[in-house]
């Protein structure tokens, strides 16, 4: 009787709710075992308050304390001093899944599927059976609303169990209390480690952290400029599937195939619009609404082979350079790395989604030689903690044969081996992450290709920086050798043959043959004269504000030459830094660079090139980046062809 | 304006809909790439094809076809023999995410999430913007239906594009057509694996494949009986959450707490539920409905300190030690392994799910030594080919001290390396998967213990095979050193004395001292002659039927001690095995082993034991696992001490 066995199943056939789904499926969600449960909650509730802040244009101040009522429990409060949410809003934002308003917008944010907070409050439920308690002010003259909310799992519904109104004294703003299964002891280093990490990449954000035990840390507020605010934009035509191309044909206004692809998408401006059609061999004026399946794979393939502009940028907000030198920095402050190197990508898209990969390399200094290198991951300003496995960071970084780059590497794939940190930051309107825990990035062609191009980059400068290096310590090398054992000779010949000690520059100069170039930077506390930066204006993003600091740099040319040498010296500094004292009068200034067109040096002599800036934090700029014009670069030693214009 | 921020904000809130969701977040389903697609999609196929069948106790008839249209399109079909899905049901079952019959039933089963068919479907009209065909067919005095059908995402909800009745040459069952984006050139080698490993662990399905070439591999059965259908259950009281427990008492129809934990949870007899009810201090008439959280939370307390008995595992079908080598033999064919070992553990509990872990251990051949070991990865008879990096299967390995079983393993932990294969199966109702992709296992605590614990117990195995191995080759050494040498000293001593040469025998045994037990198995062709297997009496789930050969055992017992030795002599074989002629008669024959009272041995005599086991495949059993009653362990050669009854 097989039909019977047909109609018997269909009675078991039912929907599933997803609040039903992830509370069987927690460890989807982050929530697999009692010390990551811990991570995954606060993290959630910070991200939540920093996003909530700063889509609303208020810098940061949040504040999160973990209570640890007995050996299995704890619980987290999370406080920020966002727009707060309206009463109505409560128990969908906090106790219902799938549900949000990040999740529509193409547009950087750390939220971006609407489930991770009222997956705390579901986990918190499923462990403990106690409700979770918000309180939200929405504005000063308002008073505060404290609610209990449940989650009816099988309806996926938040149900407020309790309510009532309280002074808060606070502007405005949302808390939040969960009572948590959680393995403290385990735990509580990992979440001091990612309010630290986040506090790097958010340095506009203050987080004040308070232990169970009563400990209070403060991660200070270092920018005062928020970030600059990301856009929404319209998805890019690069990498859209087909399917989505055709739901925004269905759900569009544009009755016109050209106006479709003008409005509906980024990047597409009139020329290139004329070029999709006439590569599809669609009439402009087509009705987008009535076009078939055909058509749509027509402008599908044209889109790929039409060349179209680089997406916009404003909906990214990357980290920055300098700001991925300082979190590298403070990783390794026991350290005493011996240098630091970052790239950043130029904006790329997958699947219509703009993103960019900024990356950093520190090496050296007391990092272990026989180890593999330490991998550290960010996604939209997120430290990402676990599952590094089987994230696209890692599989980019393993797939790159490091042993030309003086990496170990054992079978010439994998995680190299070698005194180094490798970060990796992914900003995207839509971070492809492998699961709803957001901890590792999916295995997307596009970025992982990406994060290789970025790596390999970075690679090339820290081969450059050893190659330069090495080069330097055996010119060092000669030059020490020439000018101890020459003179010896000298001074010896001299009194046996009874004559004067000849001068001997003419020839250590024959010998040595090279201009040679080195720098030193050192920092000075400015007191009491006031910096004047460019921070609010050209620098928005408050990545290189102040602190108060000048660095002073010294370069020093010596011309080991037979004969005068004249040329131009530039030296690179960090973007948003401010040039104060320069000597010599330089050439030209830029935002990024100095140029000095030098006088020329007589064999044998040197000359000090000096120049200060202002704008950074201690340490943020170690080293010179020197580069010469006008001279044959294989004769300097300290600095390289200069390759722009 | 704050207040205008959080009803400004309040606007932007919506819903999302699973399907949307799902859609913008193809790669956590494991549609990250093209590659993976094409995998993901046959394995979510296959799974419910193989499922379908299963619980209606039909032996699954698998046809797999991939077409390649295009470069980057693939035409994906499945069919099975199941019992087909009534028309009303299949936009739910095909078309809606979270919809199915698997996930409120606590029960092994492949599909468990409601998710992996829909997703296909759902991926492909993203993708491709074709529809996907269905047709079922459910009597064979019904004609079959075919159905095209659409995904309306914003509603998670499957929609009829057109439909028709055919006449479809099956009695029932269920045939899938989807077209994909999927690269088809890297992807086939992966299908070919998949369904190779597929066949093996589920022999009773046959599997043909038809590749786009029109290639056709048939993947035949090996087993003509379903395995032990999987009951549903109760949950068990260990490791449900609180939350859980608070949920079914608002559910249940039971009045008080004692009938409630009875029905409601396994393995809760009078005498437990008392205890516990004692332990919590709660009296046994409480209506559950009334109880407070606290209430509850001394009944969890007690769940954990009460002894209550292992879980029922009829609710699991795990694959048993005879499939699990024979599939680690298949993998190995070429390899021509020394050894395997296996060893699966009794069934244990997280939050409430019964599961058992089944592992194996190949080793030696031509397995690379330099390399680390490669691992195999089954949840509930489904191969796992991704994220393995980061799977509980992949952490319990690495977390074990390899180096203490003879493993290279570099730093002490992480996976070892050596010539050898391990192979993990974790059968539970409910596989903790670390996203709805189905390729990793999450970090639960009580699955890694296991799986460690299985692991140590065949690595113990494996050690002591090669301790016995060494013995056993040294004391051959020695032997051959004995046999050979003190001959050639006796007749040239005889010579020069020119005395008879003397019987040596005496001191040879002196020298030796020990009893000498080496086997050697045979396997021959059954040509015509009826082999008569208890298959489906004692071993219904038919994991180790006929195969038409027989394996001869021969074990050559030799006594090379000075006083004639008396002793019994067991002999394990694999369960489902069925025993044939044995010489001499056995004292005594199990389910497992065989038990000979050997007569008296004098010194340098030799006994020889046979045996033949039919009911198997070649190659199931290379090597007889000998144990020794009544001697001193220590002076056996091939056979350790018997530690049973």
């Amino acid at each position: 009787m097989p039909e019977a066995i047909a109609y018997e199943l269909a009675k078991k056939q039912k929907e599933i709710s997803v609040a039903e789904f992830f509370e069987r499926n927690k460890h989807i969600l982050g929530f697999g075992n009692p010390t990551r449960a811990l991570i995954t909650s606060v993290k959630e509730a910070v991200d939540n308050g920093l996003d909530a802040c700063e889509e609303s244009g208020i810098l940061p101040d949040l504040y999160v304390e973990i209570q640890n009522p007995h050996e299995e429990e704890c619980i987290i409060i999370v406080e920020d001093n966002g727009p707060g949410i309206i009463k109505q809003q409560i128990p969908h934002v906090f106790a219902r899944l799938l549900y949000g308003s990040r999740f529509h917008a193409v547009r950087q944010s750390r939220g971006q599927q609407g489930i991770g907070i009222s997956a705390v409050v579901l986990y918190g439920q499923l462990t403990t059976g106690k409700h979770a308690k918000i309180t939200s002010k929405i504005a000063n003259d308002h008073p505060a609303v404290a609610v209990e909310l449940a989650i009816d799992t099988n309806k996926n519904r938040g149900e407020i169990q309790h309510q009532q109104i309280i002074h808060w004294d606070k502007p405005s703003g949302t808390r939040i209390e969960v009572s948590i299964k959680a393995d403290y002891k385990r735990g509580k280093r990992f979440v001091y480690e990612y309010l630290q990490s986040t506090s790097i990449v958010n340095p506009h954000a203050r987080i004040v952290f308070k232990e169970a035990d009563g400990t209070e840390h403060t991660f200070e507020r270092t920018a005062d400029a928020l970030p600059k605010k990301s856009e929404e934009i319209k998805p890019h035509p690069y990498g859209i599937e087909l399917g989505t191309l055709i739901k925004m044909a269905k759900q569009t206004n544009a009755r016109k195939l050209a106006s479709f692809l003008k409005n509906e998408f980024s990047s597409m401006g009139d020329r290139t619009v004329n070029a999709v059609c006439e590569m599809a061999q669609l009439d402009r004026n087509t009705n987008p609404q009535q076009m078939s399946r055909d058509q749509f794979f027509a402008v599908h393939q044209a889109f790929k082979k039409v060349k179209i502009m680089a997406p916009p940028t404003e909906c990214l907000s990357p980290i920055g350079e300098t700001l991925i030198r300082r979190s590298l920095k403070s990783e390794t402050q026991e350290i005493s790395p011996e240098f630091i190197f970052t790239a950043s990508r130029p904006a790329s898209v997958f699947s219509g989604n703009p993103f960019v990969v900024e990356v950093g390399i520190v090496y050296g200094g007391n990092l272990p030689k026989d180890k593999p290198v330490r991998i550290l991951r960010f996604a939209n300003r997120i430290p990402l903690l676990y599952q590094q496995g089987d994230c696209a960071v890692t599989t980019a970084i393993a797939s790159i044969d490091w042993r030309r780059y003086g990496f170990d590497q054992p079978s010439g794939t994998g995680v190299p081996v070698g005194p180094a940190i490798f970060l990796t930051h992914v900003a995207s309107t839509q971070i492809p992450y492998t699961s709803e825990s957001k901890e590792a990035i999916a295995d997307v062609e596009e970025i992982e290709n990406e994060i290789r191009l970025a790596f390999r980059e970075v690679a090339r400068k820290v081969q450059t920086h050893i190659n330069k290096k090495v080069r330097r310590v055996k010119t060092r090398e000669k030059f020490d050798l020439i000018t101890k054992i020459l003179p010896e000779i000298a001074k010896k010949s001299a009194h046996m043959l009874n004559k004067p000690v000849p001068s001997l520059e003419k020839v250590i100069t024959r010998i040595m043959d090279v201009v040679w170039i080195e720098d030193v930077v050192e920092y000075e506390k400015v007191r009491g004269r006031p910096v004047q930066t460019k921070l609010n204006v050209s620098n928005p993003t408050g990545q290189a504000e102040s602190g108060g600091w000048i660095a002073k740099s010294t370069i020093m040319v010596v011309n080991y030459k037979s004969k005068p040498q004249k040329f131009n010296l530039y030296a690179l500094y960090p973007k948003g830094a401010v040039v104060g004292e320069v000597h010599p009068k330089p050439t030209k200034v830029t935002d990024s660079y100095l140029k000095w067109s030098l006088e020329s040096i007589e064999p044998t002599k040197k000359i000090d090139v000096t120049y200060e800036l202002a704008g950074i934090n201690k340490g943020d700029f170690d080293e010179n980046d020197l580069y010469v014009q006008n001279i044959n670069p294989s004769f300097v030693i300290g600095a390289d062809k200069w390759e722009g214009d």
